[in-house]
């Protein structure tokens, strides 16, 4: 295993390279005339910060690089396609709701009839399609740009992706989830007050994240009160030794109050069978999920109830829609307007089937399939996580087996002072380790 | 050129590798036992926010994560250690501070008087010096490690680097640099208002950035609302064609109204000469500079007045102090937590003479020469300047010459329609191409 | 009836005037010794805004203005008094605290046993409290007070009234009030932005008052964005003419759209029977609600289920522990400052039995008892109320009887153009009136 | 002197009773048909938080209350009376501007030519004119009124009086005002920071306030964090005993730092002659004042630069533009609806010639004379300002002679324990005062 970090990352032509993508910006060949361009927008799924900005952006560097001037504004989702109302996007409409949450278009789940919806492409005479939203809206776009091919029409179809969770893969970070972490902040500090004013007081908050912990565990790492943090990807259990109810009543005999952070997709299995929910999914395809956050308080609640031997206060705070709905911060503003532009600069030039988003630092286009094939989760192994335990001191809440696993992989085996690599390494003479590794030779 | 984005990057053994750097992290073998430590921290130069979450993680890290109690902070920057004040510092202590701006410990500027700091740290048994400051402490840092050395003492020197302005090379991006930019879009958003609200309205904000222009240009992307951003990197001049003056003429023409950012080091060539810096530095060897803002607002009247043809209602801001003072965000609270263990994980790990840093997304140990043989700046032909151009509308105020350069380096010869390469690409049947570089064969 | 407004009010010795407060302020004659003082604070019941601020401005009060240096510091609510632990209170202790949410020292619920407290008070030697809290805190600190009295102590009692749902009577405005009003909008605009981006959307946002509406009236006057505000004092039904539901579809069919700002307080009738409370009480007296919020938002999707014509989409949110756990803004700061240093000017001139508080905009010192006989409520006759009915437009949800006498009440008989007395009044040539009333002949 | 405060206040019949104001709100009998009303908004002057929200209430509560819907936005100040340019106000334009800062209709300083602003009103054909703008505008308003009477029109002329500084006489509270307060807390914080991180830190902020210090005066009061506030009513001096320069040197003494608040219009007699502005005036008839801050900073910086006993560090904040563009906070709302709607109710009924405000806590209108004759300022005999002194401990910067008057005016001769009166009260058995004044016999 290699544990150093190149400072400039160089890939040889000739070496074997796996995946990659090819780099978003413009091309000195355009596609599409101006004049004949006629593109739309929709927006789809639940909200996320910074919709706005991408919607504004698009319109602008649609209207600013390209001078096209057709731009409809596709009304509530994807079943938009087939209504009457569209909104016309002007740069001076969109001037400023960059400011402003949610989405100017509206939303909708679900929807994506592929043939009304390519049918009403056909109709308006619309060539360049973009596509805002998170997993289900993807894959949909996927169909509506397969549609597109097998009609022969000259129509770019390019995707956008929304997650505020994070879980999106091969892209760095997705947008809206700086913001979503910053936001969360608000709640786990009037958690941490409520509970530091209360004997045994307990802050309980949860967070977005249905099958991945990311908005969970930065938040967790961004506001040093957070005592223990429960994501879906780290399985957990209530009772008995190394159990949560255990750690619980330790951290508050030590400290008098502690503050949890739940997402909403954490401990779906210790949730009582009768509550359970029927493999019921939204009109996204997103299953539906109990509240866990209202569930674990009760059932804590419950417990030292039953127990008798401690009282305690717990106060439940669930921010999610304060946090959805919000307009983006500068770090999302940027990303947005990146994204759009990219997204434009692709269109312009003529690629279809894609998606955009960061990859390694760098703008690029993705196909559609690249994004659809699984989710971005945390890995529990990995050095975030470790990072994690070791600020909140939280147990891990896994068999001593994985521990011990987990432990191989944070501690790996070079680097160390009596290290035969390191020992290559200048070594000053008073035995501390000067921190380069060697350049090459 | 190669323009494609790997999705992992995977560097080969045996390929030519360029300066690496030692990945940051808990290593297997400790150097000091935990109660032999005797740690301090020392804080320098200007405020910048997050200091106070470095201050707080180093300490609650050695104590949580390597159980160490002796931890000093010395008072008041580098001239602290000969003086008699000293904050002991537990978790307790600082439990609370990255809820504030500033630094508990206080700073100062320059004071590095290496010999009677070595003193101090020898007197006081100190083994481990955390050193949180920009490019004139770190280079005081590195003569303070020499000297170390040179007494054969065994004290682990750490840096971590600390730059509002993004200037420091090497690494990804300063802490405190994110929350800076966020925290200036309120000065533009003024301006902004200021601006709309009056006939020829002109809102003027300077922003921090001595020698390089990035928080000026990341604020201008964030906002939106923008019309003209000047750096040091980019030389401008203002009278005739192609000029400030005639931009502005322009642009209040089309809209009525402005805002334009400037970084605090731009247009220093065109400062009067009466009142040119005599090139006095402050205490940290930084050029004393003249305030570019009051004096191009002054030029900028002059000119509109002089010309009688406009009148124009120029509104100035300098958010400086408000900005360097305010606590700092969720993301660089992240930042400032992993470099604080990062650098905790170097001492304990007998590691010395390096800075913590994030390198391509990595946490790393760098060696004090890499980061004070240069500074980093925005490349103005490169692709995120050539963002902002796109998004502002502004000239370049480059020579035509300039401007060919430019335009080659944001458009790659490759990935075009006409391309060879792309050609090679599995093109649709309709014209438009599917975007993913073909895989390795 | 009265409709003038004096600009100065001006009260005859020798007019019948009904209750009076004694001003509070600084006295000639100081009562106690500067270091015979032993002052101590206590804060019992739920957070509120500026509770730190006030315990701030006691101990600076007693320091800066009268050199008292032993304050001691309850722990943890009235119950604190017969626990060991108490804080030391100085200036440097509590020099930052009003910049946190919650209270430094602590709360709890009940815990009044007036033999313990004033045992402990009479053991400790201390001979001022100071009681901050609700008026289940006020009547316990009435009945303290009657102990110490009986018991012939030199020791003064002073409460400050706390209650973030502004329902103590006398005082114009309670201390927190305006942070929370103004923080309110946070979960308002979240409402409104989720509503906004989704056909039929309702945003539902649950605020405090469990037994009047000042939050929610105040917080709908000041977002202009709420379409329905129900607090206890307006009863309203559901099904039917002029009830919500009602209400609810006709909105939706306007507008696409709505926000509902409900007290936590209003339609306790309309919770079904089997969730009704019975009649249980928390430890501070207050009746336990249930949580009328997720009640009515299970209700009105149940009934537009049912009704199966219009799919509605609705988002709750409850923002009240991020409400009450943040720092008091500017006002409640001003506030909170002028309240403590009445207190300590009233305790040290000798003063007991009492609470502070702003009546007429003036700071007054008023005994226990005229603010523990009763509530402070919404009159829903009156003209803020008639303001909110008329700026959001909702039904007054009364029948024609009530509305008959409302509208006297808003409308009064005098003042308008063809009234008697406007008549006498210097009438414009052009028959439009001139406002001012006669000044006295 | 009457020392009491009464419960409620009421005002006898046949008592003499000094100026009254007509109450504000809807009348019985409306003067005009909702279908001829032709409304005019116009906004002059500098920004103030709030502006739009007054207008979006004007233009929503003639729509909702009265049916009306022609309204008019006139561009740019009163100059846009003679100008092409107006807006059309409808409730949909106005939705969401009440979270923007400024004036979507902006404005200007000066141009009240009373016969082309008359003309243009007949020639338009509008009957309602609401203008909203300080003490030059509704001067100027109060002449357009005057004219209009001249020339026998049947418009309503009704102002709504702004000024950020407070400083209009008879109205309690102007608009604007508590949003400046509290956004000023942001630079006074930073002020602190920066202070507080550096040896003999000075944070001084410059604030609004021309005439009057009330925005000083309750920011200060408001953060608990400056040493020293500076107001045009207070005059005070530089060098020698009980100067400013002193006073500085003893608290950086004492503390190490210190915060300095400065009001605009201070000190303006201090500054050196040949800087002294002559008797310029600004396009609305406002005094050109010199930057006070700037100067005053140099003054400081230059006096111990020459003194070479104390080294100090100034660092020198002016938020002033960052404060107005703000949009008005939740309580600052409630005050622009309840104006608005008060003007709207004003000039349907028929009444003209007046402005609005609230006075002693209730809404009236008030003749432009009776707010045009003179400036409301800090009395610095009074209450609020002795509470200041006392919370930031500075001097009075006045002669002996003064301080005694001062003493006198908020050291009351009665309430005292000695006092006639409050002997004739009922004395508890302990010596301590039962604080309730005697019911009237």
């Amino acid at each position: 295993m290699d544990d150093t970090v190149p400072q400039k990352v160089v890939v040889h032509k000739d070496s074997p390279r796996g995946v990659h993508f090819r780099r978003a910006g413009p091309r000195q060949k355009v596609y599409f005339e101006s004049d004949e361009v006629h593109a739309c927008i929709v927006t789809c799924g639940g909200l996320c910060p910074g919709l706005n900005t991408v919607i504004r952006e698009i319109v602008c560097g649609l209207y600013h690089m390209y001078g096209v001037s057709r731009i409809l504004g596709i009304d509530g989702g994807y079943r938009g396609f087939y209504a009457k109302n569209t909104v016309t996007l002007t740069p001076k409409v969109v001037n400023d709701i960059h400011k402003r949450g949610g989405t100017i278009l509206g939303t909708s789940r679900g929807g994506h009839d592929k043939s009304k919806i390519v049918d009403s492409i056909q109709d308006r005479g619309i060539n360049q399609v973009y596509i805002i939203g998170g997993d289900g809206t993807q894959k949909g776009a996927a169909v509506i740009y397969e549609e597109i091919r097998r009609r022969g029409l000259k129509v770019s179809v390019v995707g956008i992706p929304k997650t505020i969770d994070n879980d999106i893969p091969v892209i760095d970070k997705s947008f809206g989830f700086d913001t979503a972490v910053e936001e969360a902040q608000r709640a786990i500090n009037a958690a941490h007050v409520e509970a530091e004013s209360i004997e045994n007081g307990i802050g309980l908050v949860k967070l977005m994240g249905r099958y991945s912990g990311f908005i969970a565990m930065y938040a967790t790492l961004a506001s040093r009160d957070v005592d223990c943090c429960l994501i879906p990807e780290s399985p957990f259990y209530l009772e008995g030794k190394g159990g949560l109810y255990e750690f619980i009543e330790k951290r508050l005999k030590e400290n008098g109050h502690m503050v949890i952070v739940i997402a909403e997709g954490a401990g779906q299995d210790l949730l009582s069978e009768n509550l359970q929910p029927l493999d019921q999914k939204d009109a996204s395809g997103n299953k539906l999920l109990q509240d866990v956050g209202l569930c674990i308080s009760q059932k804590i609640k419950d417990h030292f109830a039953r127990q008798n031997k401690m009282s305690i206060n717990l106060k439940y705070i669930d921010p999610t829609y304060m946090i959805r709905a919000i307009p983006s911060n500068a770090s999302d503003n940027v990303n947005c307007t990146l994204l759009a532009q990219s997204a434009v600069h692709g269109a312009m030039a003529g690629f279809t089937g894609h998606t955009v988003g960061l990859v390694n630092g760098r703008h690029t286009y993705i196909p559609f399939h690249r994004i659809n094939e699984k989710q971005n989760k945390v890995v529990i192994t990995d050095r975030m996580w470790a990072r994690l335990l070791s600020s909140t001191n939280q147990p891990s809440f896994l068999d001593p087996k994985d521990i011990e696993q987990a432990k191989k992989a944070i501690e790996p085996a070079n680097g160390l002072l009596d290290d035969e690599q390191a020992k290559k390494a200048k070594e000053p003479a008073n035995g501390l380790l000067d921190d380069e590794c060697p350049e090459d030779k």
